[in-house]
């Protein structure tokens, strides 16, 4: 009989992305192919002189300096004054992935007991990260009719509570695959700058804005530099997710300083990472575009199909490689299990994200799915006729 | 004017390792030679054959299972295996080094406000993760005159308060260099065991044991499978610091649990290292043995020479590559910094860690500075004379 673990660790939430994940190995089994529509790991190859990096790799794999390797923040520095914004290299710290610069950033805008102020649905991992960090999660909701953009500024007054520390933004949204307006980002500083709040900005799909648009930054901002903390990764910028490397930008001085101490305590972020992320440099100046027009593509093809299924409901997307999707179903998890456990069209099936897991409010969500599109045109068209023959089947089966 | 940062990143604590940093870097820039007896990052190179594993990534450096590749996983279950210590792939976490490994465990065994008993000297990034997690470090200290060996049985009881919840041991020990017998080991798991105390074991410095001692692993005392947590890393083992990559190894199921959720948070640890760590099992079956030797040459020359010094105190160290030196001065920050600003022996001076910053009683450490020997004999030799130059000269300075 071993004691109780930490009452926090006893809520340290499960993932929704991967929660279902042992239901689609046991559909593999049984040989289905099963299209992962569930996650947001690019099929894009990490560019080759990133790779080709990792042949310099030194002899002694030693410590790098806390807050990053010069090289490696000089690369940022560049590609951030590429965006017109100006960083110090005392502004920005190497992390291992936005995840540590989030779980920094909570911590130290925010003691235990603090609150944070985050539109949902959210990433999910926030939810991980608040709890580690003792912090508490208020959600702001958005609708899909709104193409899930910002509520209007009434909304934020009402939901601030005594507690209320920060403001938790991801844009390009991260699961409704929404490009936040400057004016909507305007009003979200004005709100910060109105009640001293902390602004951490997830900027990680920053260049994935479609149909013209930008993604604005948090840094670039008015009047909100020392609340602004930026959270960014090279993922899904170089399709790169596993090398865990990312950035935390501040001018605040003090979050900068309480930052640096937490990542000199953990020694180093990723060596043979901040290695490789000095061949981002060397990449064609299309390489954005590029990426940026296929993913767009790809959108293209999905909203396009999935429109024509009777009772799905989506704006389009703009950006990222997400969206929300609302189905004609009432539990989108049960759903979710139906396509895995006993559906199949011509041995195929698809696997998503139930959208419960993505808010913090009770009930929000069961009749939506989370979408991520990072496969070919092909596999998206041929999962849109999966997902169509599966709801009829769902239907059918007198579960929906 | 922004609002204040949390109250807990105020109290982040510098590292006592790199504080003095600015002074050897302004050193250096007069053209001084700075001997680095302050930082453990080894000189040995990292074995050609893990560095060569990155020859093999793959063309998407895409996210790992956030648990651990199963090729790593399996590394670490055949290098336990070879330690007598058979582990279930369910009983280990892929961490990035042993750093995350500590920080997921202080958070899944306490809640905000606990208490963990650690021994002191002990080593000071244990502050920031205890800072990090919410919870509080309660000292038990060992004396030099013991060569730092454990307090005894009824010490530990009296230190204990309601608020107990673990114990934070480190064998071999950073900073004191100290391997714990099995009587002692015994000791701590019945202390554990009578109070159902979770033991957190960092035991990272495993292999480096002189003198033909052996490391006990906390996983194999008995009757504390339940409250066992090992903390390992790579990074001392292989001369890889740098890749960033240790392990969390628990029986206990929960514990498991609730760290797997933390991984999955934070996605997956860094690939590239996971791949570089399939390596370790090419290596020659003596690497160990001969690094150890290395390592033990090196405290062996140190040792002769440190105790011809007249007023130094010290016990033969027996493992790791740090040991806790007693000095005849005052304020062994004061003396730290007059080695790097006001004292040369033909252009050369050293730098050490003041000990204070690896206590938590306050006025401990005041005589004391951590050695860590990373560097070849010669100098190490050179070190040694020097060491004595500045104590004369520091005496002659009217400061000691």
């Amino acid at each position: 009989m071993a004691p109780p673990i930490a009452a926090r660790a006893q809520q340290m939430p499960a993932s929704p992305i991967r929660k279902l994940m042992p239901l689609a190995d046991e559909a593999k089994r049984r040989g289905m192919r099963v299209i992962h529509l569930n996650i947001g790991q690019p099929d894009l190859p990490t560019p080759a002189a990133m790779r080709r990096c990792l042949d310099d790799a030194p002899e002694i794999l030693a410590y790098t300096p806390s807050g990053g390797t010069p090289e490696y923040l000089g690369t940022l520095q560049r590609y951030y004054a590429g965006l017109g914004i100006p960083l110090d290299d005392r502004e920005i710290i190497a992390t291992t992935g936005g995840s540590e610069a989030l779980l920094f950033a909570l911590i130290a805008v925010g003691d235990v007991g603090a609150d944070a102020l985050v539109v949902e649905p959210f990433y999910t991992n926030y939810s991980a990260f608040a709890t580690m960090a003792g912090v508490r999660l208020v959600p702001l909701t958005s609708r899909g009719e709104d193409g899930f953009h910002l509520p209007a500024r009434a909304a934020w007054d009402a939901a601030r509570t005594p507690a209320t520390r920060m403001v938790i933004l991801c844009n390009p949204n991260n699961p409704t695959g929404t490009v936040y307006t400057r004016e909507e980002l305007d009003m979200v500083a004005g709100f910060c700058r109105d009640h001293q709040l902390f602004l951490i900005s997830d900027e990680v799909y920053r260049e994935l804005a479609y149909d013209g648009r930008t993604a604005v930054s948090a840094l670039s901002l008015t009047g909100i530099d020392d609340l602004t903390v930026v959270v960014d990764s090279l993922s899904k910028r170089y399709s790169a997710c596993g090398i865990r490397l990312g950035s935390l930008i501040t001018r605040n001085g003090e979050v900068h300083e309480a930052c640096l101490r937490m990542a000199q305590g953990r020694l180093s972020a990723p060596g043979l990472a901040q290695l490789a992320a000095l061949g981002a440099e060397a990449l064609d100046p299309g390489y954005f575009a590029a990426n940026t027009a296929t993913y767009q593509r790809r959108r293209d093809v999905l909203f396009a199909g999935l429109q024509t299924i009777p009772g799905v409901f989506l704006r389009k997307p703009e950006g990222a490689f997400y969206f929300v999707l609302r189905l004609p179903v009432s539990d989108s998890e049960d759903f979710c299990r139906f396509l895995l456990e006993d559906f199949a069209l011509e041995g195929q099936t698809v696997m998503l994200a139930p959208a419960p897991g993505f808010y913090a409010t009770p009930g929000l969500g069961k009749d939506e799915v989370r979408i991520a599109y990072v496969l070919n045109e092909d596999d998206l068209a041929e999962a849109v006729k999966v997902l169509r023959a599966g709801l009829t089947a769902y239907r059918e089966a007198g579960r929906a």
